[in-house]
């Protein structure tokens, strides 16, 4: 690259444009040599439905305890891929970069990315890249689709839950939200904190092994955290659900930094964590199932789907009370994905 | 909506999201009502080789005569399939707003959206919305992904062109960023300029219908224009071409603008758009199907491939000499697309 910084001309089309390609974001992030890039990539035919998602990532700041912007734009959309019970097949990347960003900083987000992607064994196979004037985005954002194939008939759509179910978690929440929070607050308690952001389709692989059509919904309880997912499930589903308190995992230094700053982690975004509805019969091998693997190894039951009902979500606190959980009405945390 | 502007809380997950999503976005682009909205949509299978495309959209200003930011977002990802020679399947938008955004800006960019999928017969099958602080993006950016499907074994890659083809185009050059440009600039000229930014998957089927496998190269010149698109061509496939300036069609209010503001019309983007490359033998039959099309009207044949060689390109000028065209290094016209 002739320059360290990026330059309007680098999203031209012109020379600087193919500059960048050539030198960077090809080399990291393809395995097909420019002279063979063309628009669209074309894949091979599959076989089975389709599944299709896209999230855009506008995280601040950029890198935090345990990901950046990178790892997220791969793991989040891989995430909302194996929600649906798909197997990822293939993602695009979208950059928005800021005039004046860091070549060395872009260069560490495309290394992640492709960290990210070798990790969750998925291709980079189209992209795209803009740059907008100083001051007209803040440094980069990120839009990664992502399409994967369905091997199997079932749906977790999150309509599917029934009186009975068990809601299952594969570990501690509210990890990600704090971790970025405390980096980008300059808070001292970042030493502690970690966002969990992780790929997701190995696990609900093997939990579908296990539980087949018994599992009901899947979801991952990103923005809004378990609470808003949770909420989102008994009105999709028209069910009323019960969480203990007791039983949810929140590790000790996010507990912290949520009761320092007044935040609930209940609605505390998170990265690498889904959430299950599933049928009582079939709770035990799920969760076996579920705790095989290491992103898994901490699964555990937090609630019940109690009825039939117009969508309330309830928590039995730790002292024995129940008191209703509704969505934030506005922004806890922003820019937190 | 109880704001009529964008609130940092439209993006959180909360509430307000959901009423964002529900009482605006869904309505207008999507089919599936709320309740049975999920992280990712589920295609029915698909029988053929799939195309996957990207594209970002950070056009300034939003809306130009002949279009706005939904129309390009719309069109830009269904034109990348179309050169893949897929038929679009489905699309997917990631919305990146800023604080502050009007509503009713917002609206009318969904329903060109809307509009725009509808003329091209594409679905707009699954989303996500971003909201930044106010000065952390300029008003709003798209982002599409695209699924096509291919029905036909053949390739139109850039690097297919052979000696002997002729170029055509389905019409005149640098409308689309002439009408950006000049609307940008508040130019009085921009009467009769107008973007032919328009979705052009049928005209790339007629002229597959009547070419087939002399169809070598398909590519629509949007940034950079022709000449950085035609150029691109000679590289991938290692072959010199000539163009002929007096062939080249320039409306004259956007040759009165070029030559007003000292800028090349083959080097401004196009919208709608398309250059092909094709073999000697069926060009009269893959004209006159693309004549037989509203987009196509004005096909024409503006140059040939020469030799293989290193990737030259050459224009024959109106007086006869030749010269040679590169790309240009850096920005002509940024916020183009």
């Amino acid at each position: 690259m002739t320059s360290d910084i990026i330059l309007l001309g680098h999203g031209s089309g012109g020379t600087l444009s193919h500059q960048l390609l050539d030198e960077l974001i090809i080399p990291l992030l393809s395995g097909v040599p420019s002279r063979d890039q063309n628009d669209a990539a074309v894949l091979a035919p599959v076989a089975g439905r389709l599944a299709f998602t896209t999230d855009s990532y506008v995280v601040d700041p950029l890198f935090f305890p345990g990901g950046c912007i990178g790892d997220l734009a791969v793991y989040g959309t891989v995430n909302d891929l194996a929600m649906a019970g798909a197997t990822p097949l293939a993602l695009s990347v979208g950059l928005i970069l800021e005039e004046g960003l860091p070549v060395a900083v872009l260069q560490r987000v495309l290394e992640a990315m492709r960290d990210a992607a070798t990790a969750a064994g998925v291709g980079i196979v189209t992209g795209d890249t803009k740059v907008v004037p100083r001051g007209k985005a803040d440094k980069l954002f990120i839009n990664t689709a992502g399409i994967g194939v369905l091997e199997h008939d079932l749906s977790f759509s999150g309509s599917g839950a029934l009186p009975g179910d068990r809601v299952l978690i594969n570990g501690s929440i509210g990890d990600h939200g704090m971790a970025v929070l405390a980096c980008r607050e300059g808070l001292e308690l970042t030493g502690d904190l970690r966002s969990d952001c992780a790929p997701l389709h190995r696990l609900v692989a093997a939990m579908r092994s296990a539980g087949g059509a018994a599992l009901h919904v899947l979801r991952d309880p990103t923005r809004g955290g378990v609470a808003t997912t949770l909420k989102e499930i008994c009105l999709q589903s028209q069910v009323d659900l019960l969480l203990e308190e007791n039983a949810l995992p929140v590790r000790p230094a996010t507990a912290g930094a949520c009761a320092l700053l007044g935040l609930d982690p209940l609605f505390v975004a998170n990265e690498g964590k889904l959430l299950a509805c599933v049928a009582p019969d079939a709770v035990d091998a799920v969760l076996a199932a579920m705790r095989s693997l290491p992103e898994g190894a901490e699964s555990c039951c937090i609630g019940e789907v109690t009825a039939t009902g117009s969508g309330r979500l309830r928590l039995r606190t730790a002292i024995g009370g129940v008191r209703a959980i509704e969505m934030l009405a506005g922004e806890q945390l922003p820019r937190i994905c």
